[in-house]
């Protein structure tokens, strides 16, 4: 099933992983698919050192990376990650940050060792994004790059496309995916309200129709609920170029998220998630938690925008993920996932995944073959 | 196309339509599908008066009756409606009264002329949905009895089932689901967030695969978001034995609303709707309005709960309804609908409705057997 965009990219099946783990990357790709790295939470030296690693392990096969370059921010324009940096932090009211602390340590999360090691601002902008494509437009084997976060500026449109690469980009509404078109990207990943991280509110089986209906030729990608072959399957019944996946890849046996993180996905069930500003200040669906309940409260401080909030929760970003099991962290820890998690109860290997949603598929488009008969 | 539920019910297509509208009804049963007259809205005496008419028209074709029995509301067990009216008029605080009479009249809704002409009790409840059901089960051609909220009381399903029609219920959740097959109902409605009326937050792509594997043998239809033979194609590749649409019905020609009623869902795009407890006090998906703004804001009454909200607002149902196109009406109406209402912008016949949804079925089916053989 080698859809156009497949052609494009020469994987062989149109499924498309997006990870923060360069060993999902690799497996995905190396299994037919094209690992997607997520590549916000690097520096630009920490994205060398895991696309070295990739470079190193992937052969001649193709991956991609994603970016965060929100369409609308506090601090647009500057490009000097360290200015922009240093003009963030004075909007942030300490309030935030004695409230997000509060509840840290209230939940047992053990402080950041280094005092000195403070976390800056993560790449949810133009000037520190720009920095990481630089990187990924030195790598041959990175064949794609996708903005998380409405329609990528020009020069980095022209930038990619000149370097023979295909650009493409998330979208959560109609009016969106027009303006991406209209920027002339290569591709368009439709995600509906269901899928993790940020995202709008509607539903993928609405969503994802429109979407194609109104883009014409280009093509679309759909994410959000993508979590067996069937939903794949439904999903190529609308009319979409392949799926854009990302909780599938969470609980993977490749994945290196830390073991309670890890099961707090598994046990999950797709009640147990919510859209909420409180980590990153956009809209993001998440595992609901005393966090994300904490930060709804009246007489509590509402949610600053992008990415200010990044700045309030960088450090609770980085303590919950590396001291997941400890105290009551998962409480307060920041899981970002779509309501596909319910879906998602087996730790299995990237290449069984791969497979499973190829046979399901299959099968599923055998099942439709059979009913048509019956008469 | 015919599925199991289809040879059981004898139809030939499984394609199910919830309207409040008679003509619509007999309109999908004689197109090959079929019509489910919604009766929460008709007292015993009127629903007589609509069954009248459709057998009188319908032929030897079968139809449907859905009827609303929550599983949880006020004043549950007092099976006599008068009594269970008068309690809970007590129950209403006069705040809620002038606050919906006064966003009425702010919106320049006209006064109901008979002031004798008190809107009572809807049929949000047993007491009143059991009497609804032993109108319905007095009809031949009325094959089948859905309750639109939680699993129908012990005695209504053998009722129903004793007279060898079918029963069945919707739900949002996989656990009412799997309470739904072990009552023992015929079949089970999942209905995604997306979808129109009441309903929870898991979409549709995510849900409706959890609850087929949930519930086994007992055949699912699909509700929530569909809008067109691709999003049947998708339901059927997901699993499911047929879908339950709602929304697609609302402007058809056949459609008894107001014109003014029906331009606001045509002009509607899928960001225009939102869930609230504004109307029936239980989450219902609508579209978004002032009536729907005002009761959230802060310093304004709370919604009640169901059926108590419904005491307070079943007069503005009658008048936005009746006086659709009078002063600003349109934003302090009640007009339930689901996300896909943004990709219904005709008006076409019922019968036009079906054939479409086939056509398009058919060619998305054709679609993704052409993908598979590219390699």
């Amino acid at each position: 099933m080698r859809t156009e965009i497949c052609k494009k990219l020469e994987i062989e099946t149109p499924i498309f992983a997006f990870t923060h783990c360069r060993d999902v990357v690799v497996a995905v790709s190396k299994a037919g698919g094209l690992g997607v790295l997520g590549a916000v939470g690097f520096s630009p030296e920490k994205l060398k050192e895991e696309l070295d690693w990739i470079d190193a392990h992937i052969g001649d096969l193709p991956y991609g990376v994603d970016v965060v370059i929100p369409q609308k921010y506090e601090g647009m324009g500057e490009m000097d990650p360290e200015k922009l940096e240093s003009m963030l932090k004075g909007m942030v009211p300490q309030e935030h940050h004695d409230f997000a602390a509060k509840l840290l340590s209230e939940h047992g999360v053990p402080e950041w060792p280094d005092k000195d090691d403070e976390m800056g601002l993560l790449g949810w902008n133009e000037a520190m994004a720009s920095q990481l494509i630089d990187v990924a437009l030195e790598r041959p084997n990175c064949r794609l790059i996708a903005n998380a976060l409405g329609t990528p500026p020009a020069d980095i449109i022209k930038r990619v496309q000149d370097s023979g690469r295909l650009i493409g980009a998330l979208c959560g509404r109609v009016k969106q995916a027009v303006q991406h078109k209209e920027a002339g990207l290569d591709f368009i990943i439709a995600q509906g309200g269901e899928g993790g991280g940020h995202t709008g509110d509607v539903g993928s089986i609405v969503l994802w129709p429109q979407i194609i209906d109104a883009v014409g030729d280009t093509p679309v990608l759909a994410a959000g609920g993508i979590g067996d072959g069937r939903q794949m399957a439904a999903a190529m019944c609308l009319g979409a170029q392949g799926v854009w996946t990302g909780s599938l890849w969470l609980t993977v046996e490749e994945a290196e998220a830390e073991p309670a993180q890890k099961e707090s996905y598994l046990n999950a069930t797709s009640e147990d998630t919510i859209r909420s500003r409180s980590w990153t200040g956009k809209p993001c669906r998440m595992l609901k938690n005393a966090w994300t309940e904490a930060w709804e409260q009246e007489n509590t401080p509402d949610p600053l925008g992008m990415p200010l909030q990044g700045l309030v929760t960088a450090d609770g970003i980085r303590r919950t993920h590396t001291y997941a099991a400890k105290g009551d962290c998962q409480k307060v820890a920041f899981n970002p996932v779509g309501q596909v998690v319910g879906q998602i109860n087996d730790v299995e290997s990237s290449r069984r995944v791969v497979e499973r949603l190829l046979f399901e598929y299959a099968d599923s488009i055998t099942h439709v073959n059979e009913l048509l008969e019956e008469v």
